[in-house]
């Protein structure tokens, strides 16, 4: 190969064939430069089987900005474009379509409203709002929903991790099963939805955040086979890090030789006058073990001792192994309070590929385009009423009440403002005829704020520990049974009578057209 | 940020921290260059809940012998490293590992023998072993498995798809609810395992391959908003791209608008003497949509326009479409067999995630370490014995009986050689008393092979189509069982006497010197 792979493949060509193929049809009728709007947004929270998200955590908009701002069409993109071919042989993309391309190919022309990362956000209310040449946000949608889809997903089931982890650390350890250097997104996105920190190093660095991690079961094995045993390998890893010894003991048997020989290395590291961290359990029957271990560690004066769980963990997985930890600690002489406030949990594979929903299905759909200097609402009708998007120039708008909770989030049209209001009466984005009245709001919130307009960068690159202070604060702000892990309440989403008016209007006027087409 | 992050996360430090930590105490033993040995393999073909695979599709190591070669730590990197501090505050690295790290700090020490890329491959043989320092190959191991396991799990789906398709074209589509970047590992691992094109067009150019994608519902609704309705679009398509028209019918009512009018420009077309290549259908009972739409495609004088499926397609999904097709064809008048040889699938998320199994278990597990000039075997002992690795240095053999089917994977000790053999025992991988006698051998073929040795890549970066015709290859020679959608037969990867001796020799030694341990 003769190109750069990362330049080809991770720059203005980081696209969908369609998109070039559409760009190049408006372009031809003169509508490439035609000011469209779409948004982004989500139908459906995560699912993932015998538990579901009532939210999620917006993340991958820093990330997506990098790429936008450092991204433009490249004279060797053109040249492979220029190559292609269509069935007849013949040039796929005019010189014309192309000459454009190199004069506006990156997206210096395009506007942004988005919410921060690390922000609760709902299913079907926009999550960001683009505005730019036609042709231009056209090329623009697959690399912004494969920056937001994925981190958003990630983000959200830390999220959700994090609350069963109740206050103890949680590690990210996903990055072997990661989907390639994907991994790093992922990597990001737990930090971002809350997870205490990420094994994987680069990451872990370039966020400004401490890296995790201590030993393996290869360092065992292998002072095994040079004889010097488990406990061997132990006193090796407690003399380079007599303050930061944890110590993984399933390599060989976890009750009969990893916590003994752990208790021996502990008690010599304490003889040295350093204290030990823990040990770390990665196989069997967590909770069980953990019970023993706290026992077998209370025993022999290690009561603070943390003990790690790892293998396979997740929400629900954390969930009933601090459940059976409450039912089973007291046969074994064991607080069950206090041992799950030294627990930490390293979740890897699940929560680095989200297990059991691997994709948020985040949509890109035009709601409006500028024709002789006025926005015509889009709208795509659906034999599913949920597929249709919210037509038009909006604002999004979170509703606070005397509680301080958030009560719904509210789409209105671009010229209404409901900072002041105190009550309202809200439709539901799909289902005609649900219309529900809130007199409750002590206080209401824009969402969706300038985060890029035409090529200024307006975020200020928020740092790590501000995108994880958003997420606490919004999820202070949720009903708790909008946080539940299985079945949670639905959180209200609704239209003003403005939006809902002219979905209305829009679909009757599509309808007819519809009937009159053939 | 002041750090790039390209190269910061995606350099020498995408790793796991405990990878550097583990190096540093084996930097202190003296350990840190002795050789040693670990193997690259699965335990469990993906089980996707309805759905299993009875083979994996080797993929990734094409894009890991990259990164291997153009990694090596930079000042930055170790200046990061440096600045790491443990609990008291002080540096958790040593100067001289780290003065070490930088001299030693790239894979140009490192060997492997693997399987090629687009190979079948299954569980518990190793796909590659790795032979180097042992500080460096422990590095290694997150990037190897990062890289392995993910384009791995993706290939295997795409293969899974691609036999579900029957010859039918199958594109990759997935990009926008890929993970992040690594959605370009995803369109590459969907071609080696048998996908005929992505829509990603990064990647297809940078394989040379013509990347898939005609038009969006955005395109639609935009000319609807014009005011040109559905039919405008499809005009404005058809005028740009004469001779690849597929037309996208499910904006407004498939059956309705979308159908009628696709046939209304087809005639146009064909009246300028063009011919139309197809429709997309993208919503709805794909199934009826198919058989609805091939009669009148039929009726209209189109009986070869393709007809394109979309929507959460995967191999199970495909499955059912071709077997209601075929029930439901005959009613309307359709020849069922003439409709599945004109459909085409669009695969995205559930390929590029692949749904239900959403990460490969590959491990990474040290098998051998080099004391005084001779291989030491290592041993995990687990309380599962299906979690013990093949202990020592070992090559692995594909047999093959008269009818040209591989009955067998056979790990050997290095130092047996398979090739001329006729008949041979082999032994269960884990559980004991299980012997069986292969006595129809016609054929041995070696299945792993130098691919990169000390700083020299032997893998001769075979092209895309080298690898496809690997996984075209090796399927025609797999029984027709193990490539059964559902409940595949388990395919045998069996161990020679050798092995099994060793295995059970190491296993008795480590539970003997566990019992000493306390």
């Amino acid at each position: 190969m003769t190109h750069d792979r990362r330049s080809l493949t991770e720059g203005f060509l980081f696209t969908d064939q369609y998109q070039l193929t559409m760009a190049q049809v408006y372009w031809k009728k003169g509508l490439h430069e035609s000011p469209a709007l779409f948004d982004y947004f989500f139908r459906e929270y995560p699912d993932y089987g015998r538990h579901q998200a009532g939210y999620a955590v917006a993340a991958g908009l820093g990330w997506l900005l990098d790429w936008i701002e450092a991204t433009r069409i490249t004279d060797d993109d053109l040249a492979l474009l220029r190559g292609q071919r269509d069935a007849t042989g013949a040039p796929r993309f005019d010189e014309g379509f192309l000459a454009w391309l190199k004069e506006a190919g990156d997206f210096s022309s395009v506007s942004i409203r988005s919410v921060s990362e690390g922000r609760v956000v709902h299913a079907h209310a926009p999550i960001a709002i683009i505005e730019g040449p036609l042709a231009v946000v056209q090329i623009l949608e697959t690399s912004l929903l494969n920056h937001l889809n994925y981190q958003t997903l990630i983000a959200t089931k830390a999220s959700r991790v994090t609350e069963s982890a109740h206050g103890s650390p949680v590690l990210e350890f996903g990055m072997r099963r990661g989907p390639d250097v994907g991994a790093n997104a992922g990597g990001r996105a737990a930090l971002i939805g809350g997870a205490d920190a990420t094994s994987n190093v680069g990451v872990a660095h370039y966020l400004e955040s401490d890296p995790a991690g201590t030993h393996a079961h290869s360092m065992v094995q292998l002072f095994m086979a040079l004889g010097e045993g488990e406990i061997g390998a132990f006193r090796a890893y407690a003399e380079v890090y007599p303050d930061e010894t944890v110590l993984l003991v399933d390599t060989i048997d976890t009750l009969d030789s990893g916590i003994p020989n752990a208790i021996i290395v502990f008690h010599e590291l304490r003889a040295a006058g350093h204290e030990p961290v823990g040990i770390r359990l990665d196989s069997g029957d967590l909770a069980h073990l953990a019970v023993r271990a706290a026992a077998m560690l209370d025993e022999a004066g290690f009561p603070e001792a943390r003990i790690v769980l790892s293998s396979e963990l997740d929400e629900l997985a954390m969930w009933q192994i601090r459940a059976q930890i409450t039912e089973e600690a007291p046969r074994y002489g064991v607080e069950a309070e206090a041992l799950l406030g030294r627990l930490a949990y390293g979740v890897g594979t699940r929560l680095i590929t989200s297990h059991g929903y691997s994709a948020l299905g985040g949509v890109y759909k035009l709601v409006a385009v500028d024709i002789e200097g006025e926005w015509v609402p889009a709208l795509k009708i659906s034999d599913t009423p949920e597929k249709m998007p919210i037509p038009g120039d909006k604002r999004v708008w979170r509703v606070y009440d005397s509680r301080g909770l958030a009560s719904a989030d509210v789409v209105s049209a671009a010229d209404e403002d409901l900072l002041a209001i105190t009550s309202i009466d809200l439709y539901h984005p799909h289902r005609e005829g649900i219309v529900r009245r809130l007199d409750d709001v002590a206080s209401v919130e824009e969402l969706l704020v300038p985060v890029y307009h035409r090529g200024t960068r307006l975020d200020g690159s928020p740092s790590l520990d501000a995108l994880r202070a958003w997420r606490t604060a919004d999820l202070a702000r949720l009903d708790p049974g909008v946080k539940r892990l299985v079945n949670p309440h639905v959180y209200h989403v609704s239209l003003t009578t403005a939006v809902k008016d002219l979905q209305r209007t829009l679909v009757a006027e599509a309808r007819a057209g519809r009937r009159s087409v053939e």
